[in-house]
């Protein structure tokens, strides 16, 4: 039973997807197999995300050279998910069709005895992209209020205070230049199976198996609360979720880019004009040798 | 008149493209419209670019999958030459191949202030692969003695103390499992008027195009020099220098992708097999819903 809507034919993707801001969230009532707005099944979606890949490719580098000129404008695309719900995958495939030189992509993994020193948004802050640029979250700073909650790796009240915190860093953020697109890949947990079991038994899969990831497979039901609150908490006009179906591979790609076009759509970077003379700089150029 | 021998069947591109360590160098032998080894004309090469970069990811997730098992190995393309000589274009076309997640590209600019508080390779160490990474420098540490030399940015004598000390770098990371890849993009005076002319023409290009490009092209006899100074000066068997003519795009992007090949087959990184008892994992799983 998908929530989601049929899309009309030009309605935005990111209408249909977008959780609406305040409301409670209940991930079971989401289809995770669901396609919505997808303009046909497989092949039409794989044809759809190569187009819209050279068009994301084309804006991608108005954004950068609008940066070159003083363009404060960046998107920040953040991408959360439960283990093999493709937030890699997503980086090969979608990001992957873009110019690597104006991507800066993040990883964030347990932090470090360095990071643990500082607030939680200290490492975050440090990996934020810069003018003209898209930057990549693979995890993020939701880390701190979903595995945080999960394992108790912080004090309750303290985990609490970080909703208002990501609320008031994500609106500076905003009002800086910044286009968040937040993307919550939606997996079942009958899809998580299966792809664990498949990287058990493809030996070219079995380096991205870790053991732990069981255990926290086991933890499911306390995962989905926390990214139900962490859903409904963290979202604003300006800094919503998308809830992206993820269990076909296909589907999250097209959904992904299609999201990314839609936003660096509206923000219709420009080529600068230039401040030079270009007759005068011609001219000085055609006399050189 | 190329200096480049024809290419036997099978024989490696870099022994083609080597510039033989401590020999002299003299760029102005050097067609820059030459194809040394290619595998035809322009449409063979892109063709053979495609399936190259194919290859090339493959290579590259077998790396990354063996540096998260403890593989230090890594790879660094330092990418040096004029402006136009096609450095950005080699990063958007070479390495947009790959999965941008195992790539960690950085374009070296004027020093910051805080950059020049410290010695030349301050900057370059913080910006080196991790083990299973594919490092990109769009420039280098090597303009610390080519624009430092023509526009006398230091004393002689300490531009003359860096070439030692790029050696002596250079071979700490070759012992510490970095495979360096040095091209030298050789653009002609002409073609490379062409580019900026065009840069002027085009309003999509003009971005790119800075007036101060007018006054460095006229101290081009003074950078062939100081190139030639530290192409024969900084190469070693561990960190040759490959001289690619980069008149024709398509050879260029051709030419580095097979390089990259080259040298990512003889690392012929492994998938690691895991450390874990894939059995009893498979069971566990099993039994979870």
């Amino acid at each position: 039973m998908p929530k989601h809507p049929t899309r009309k034919k030009d309605e935005a993707l990111r209408d249909l997807l977008r959780l609406p801001p305040g409301e409670v969230v209940d991930l079971a009532g989401y289809d995770a197999r669901a396609t919505p707005g997808a303009p046909g099944g497989k092949q039409a979606g794989l044809a759809d995300t190569a187009r819209t890949g050279r068009r994301l490719a084309r804006l991608q580098e108005r954004l950068w050279a609008a940066g070159t000129a003083g363009d404060r404008r960046r998107v920040l695309l953040v991408l959360q998910g439960m283990d093999t719900s493709g937030k890699g995958g997503t980086v090969k495939h979608v990001i992957g069709q873009l110019n690597p030189t104006g991507c800066r992509i993040k990883a964030f993994k347990a932090p470090t005895e360095e990071e643990r020193r500082h607030d939680f948004l200290w490492r975050v802050r440090r990996a934020l992209p810069e003018p003209g640029e898209i930057g990549i979250f693979d995890r993020s700073h939701y880390e701190d209020v979903l595995i945080a909650r999960v394992r108790h790796l912080a004090r309750p009240a303290e985990i609490g205070s970080r909703y208002g915190l990501i609320h008031d860093f994500e609106r500076s953020l905003a009002e800086d230049g910044v286009t968040l697109v937040k993307c919550f890949l939606h997996v079942s947990p009958e899809e998580q199976k299966r792809r664990l079991l498949r990287r058990l038994d493809r030996p070219d899969k079995r380096w991205k198996f870790d053991p732990a990831d069981i255990d926290e497979r086991a933890l499911w039901p306390a995962y989905q609360e926390a990214y139900e609150l962490a859903l409904a908490r963290c979202s604003a006009p300006y800094a919503p979720w998308y809830l992206v179906p993820a269990d076909r591979r296909w589907y999250r790609n097209w959904a992904i880019s299609r999201l990314l076009l839609e936003h660096l759509r509206e923000l219709d970077p420009r080529y600068p004009e230039g401040e030079f003379d270009v007759a005068e700089c011609r001219e000085r150029l055609l006399k050189q040798t």
